[in-house]
């Protein structure tokens, strides 16, 4: 197993991460926490800004927020000069609290609100990209109302498929996401759209999945792209602005998965899109790309505290850390592979086979099924990889867990950004009808003085 | 497919539960929203009662908090007059504030903390339920600092599998859960924990999985438990006071679903530990059950707005709702099959077959596979049933969408029990380290004043 980037052992053979000590993290601001890695989201920040320059200067990256969305985040997606791609009203408000430029928006979704809707326009977000038409109609209505125009792009289903998880496919033409092209719909509804007096269609996007290794399928997907967008010149005269080729290069979560580099990725992508532009006569669009897990995947890092060690004679030694499936649901979702070490012994022979457990009251509630450790104790500092993407923004409550805290590590610097969740914050929003409270207690919510 | 019980379709045409109409509750409310049945919980709870003051009247009715938990639930659960079982401070919180006799509680756990043991004796906790040798020691410790015992069961591993979902099986050998009957782990620790001054041990636990139909895996179990228990008794000279066969009895998700009933399950785990305790002469034990899904699985029901409906010629028809996997992970995590109609529409002809998707940006994100409903328009309210268990307590703010309101529904009256979550909750842990603030921004948040 290799360390990720950034990664060291220190002197007291303790894992480092940016140079802060992970076992110091523990004790101050204990665990399960979270730690990101921000020099690292801002190094692949720039790997892809830094790629497209040279292969497509006229490109925008943009920040899928749903893979890892904080304020704090979004401040450094800010600084680094990326766009951001939210996907609902909530990460719209978060990015709006948390001052991001609201012109470098793109809001997706496949099922937008009509108060979703509403506030974009009224937040006044870049573009929209629309997935069908009840939201097409909607959004013609909305922005005349307003007397403006809102600046659409058209989600579109290539009908392109990536090797990856059936869960995280999402460019074949059975999606609840886009509209066809093989079928017309896409040709059919755009050229609708370019007569309706609220909207000004600027392009194209489609996303042909999630943690993809092999790129090729972009190539073919930027080729069906091109079809596609010369087939509407023909029918309605029509030339696109920009392409949005979404997101989904995958991240190394474990020994042995080798990803395409973020500069691969973008030079094919590039390739393709300014081959395909030339053979065609078409004029280069702004070429748009949405990275999510590339970005703060591998950035991530999750510190558990080791307790029960459980040794099942000639089956399996379970070891159980004070988290699980309520902040990485992905294991039960996904059959995600993580890996990790033991960070306080991490200079250590890595001997002992354990499968490593969470505290949720469920058998699925797994982590990594075997795996080399050092010598594990109670109390040691686990530390699993990679997961900085899809983990908190899909961790629950389940079992009434709190969930964790994050930090953003630098320069032996951490600083928190999540704050724990406390007893108190999961009961909350507990509401007790008059009827059901005993006597004695608050007249207000119900609880023990 | 039948409503359930309590559920008829008034003049109107609408989906009505325990008197109140859907169409209403989703107006007055909003959506997604959670309906919860309270006659029909409390007639489970009875169900549960009766049967066992029927065949076993040393007995105790448990809720497992889990499958769904909130401080107005809890009172419920008390005012029936059962026990609650808990597998979290969390949990232990929720009880402690909602006024729950501390002394019927049972708290259950592969890994407790140090804290959430502490936390168990100062609470006054009924029963705790040894899972580990680590646990053992911790607790022995802390109950003799506070000059007391702790009474405990042990869970053990009867080496029985039922036949549900590999998650939620939870009796084989191979288990995080706790210690093994035929590698004799169970017997050396039990036999150790007598000898210990801080530890009184009132029993023995075992829990075989969930969501189960076939029931005769529990006559198995209870002649496993018995031969242990009469091996201790052998060996050590102890005989238990306390029999726990914990839970796990399926509900009605899908038509052609069959589990046994209340009824039927009780009578066979209490004929099997009468037949197994006369055979042997043993004293009865007193029996505790511990149902969780099939108290509040069936009485919960979620209601939804229809949003997209997008037609794929030839392929499929979506129907987009204004939730999905971030309300009700189920479906993603185990392929759980679910049904219901447009509440607004529920005396129509259902012919029109759809897939029922959510508004998450994952392909994963479906709800119902394959559906019959009447004439789907944007704006209907789709009800689907059997969403009791396991939806909220499992909900996540995936794509930062706010976890929906509960209401609590009896006799014409719905009352709020859990309040839907704003976007300001959203970000209300989110920290802006001052280095990253803007500069005209709060300096408390960082957010857009």
């Amino acid at each position: 197993m290799k360390l990720r980037e950034n990664m060291r052992i220190n002197a007291a053979g303790h894992l480092e991460i940016a140079g802060c000590d992970t076992v110091d993290l523990a004790r101050e601001y204990g665990t399960p926490l979270y730690v990101l890695d921000e020099e690292m989201v801002r190094y692949q920040c720039r790997a892809y800004r830094e790629a497209l320059a040279e292969y497509y200067p006229d490109s925008m990256v943009v920040f899928a927020a749903k893979a890892l969305m904080t304020m704090a985040i979004t401040r450094i997606i800010d600084e680094e000069g990326l766009g951001l791609d939210v996907v609902s009203g909530g990460e719209l408000y978060t990015a709006y609290k948390a001052g991001f430029p609201m012109e470098k928006i793109i809001f997706h979704g496949n099922n937008k609100s009509p108060e979703e809707l509403q506030m974009a326009l009224e937040y006044g977000v870049g573009i929209i990209v629309v997935d069908n038409l009840l939201e097409l109609e909607r959004l013609n209505k909305m922005a005349l109302q307003k007397g403006r125009k809102a600046s659409v792009l058209f989600r579109l289903t290539p009908g392109v498929e990536a090797h990856t998880h059936s869960y995280t496919q999402t460019g074949q033409q059975d999606s609840k996401f886009g509209l066809g092209i093989r079928d017309g719909v896409a040709r059919e509804a755009i050229t609708h759209a370019l007569t309706l007096p609220g909207i000004e269609v600027k392009g194209v996007h489609c996303h042909i999945g999630s943690q993809i290794f092999d790129i090729e399928p972009y190539k073919l997907a930027v080729n069906v792209m091109f079809d596609f967008l010369e087939e509407l010149r023909t029918a309605a005269g029509f030339e696109a602005e920009i392409l949005d080729m979404g997101g989904g290069l995958g991240i190394v979560y474990h020994e042995g998965d080798q990803p395409a580099t973020i500069e691969e990725c973008v030079q094919l992508i590039a390739g393709a899109a300014r081959e395909e532009a030339e053979r065609r006569n078409y004029p280069l669009p702004k070429l748009v790309l949405e990275p999510g897990r590339s970005l703060v995947g591998e950035a991530g890092t999750t510190l558990y505290t080791v307790g029960s060690i459980k040794e099942i004679p000639g089956i399996r030694c379970y070891l159980a850390v004070d988290g699980g499936m309520a902040d990485n649901p992905r294991v039960a979702l996904y059959q995600a592979e993580y890996e990790g070490l033991i960070a306080n012994k991490a200079n250590r022979k890595r001997e002992k086979l354990v499968t490593i457990t969470g505290k949720c009251c469920e058998s699925g509630d797994m982590l990594i099924w075997d795996i080399l450790v050092a010598d594990p104790e109670p109390g040691d500092i686990l530390a699993i990889f990679s997961t900085g993407a899809y983990n908190y923004s899909m961790a629950s409550n389940y079992n009434r867990l709190p969930r964790p805290a994050m930090v953003l590590v630098q320069k032996g610097q951490a600083d928190l950004i999540v704050a724990r969740e406390t007893y108190e914050d999961l009961i909350a929003l507990d509401r007790v009808p008059a009827r059901l409270r005993l006597q004695q207690f608050s007249a207000v919510s119900g609880d023990r003085p």
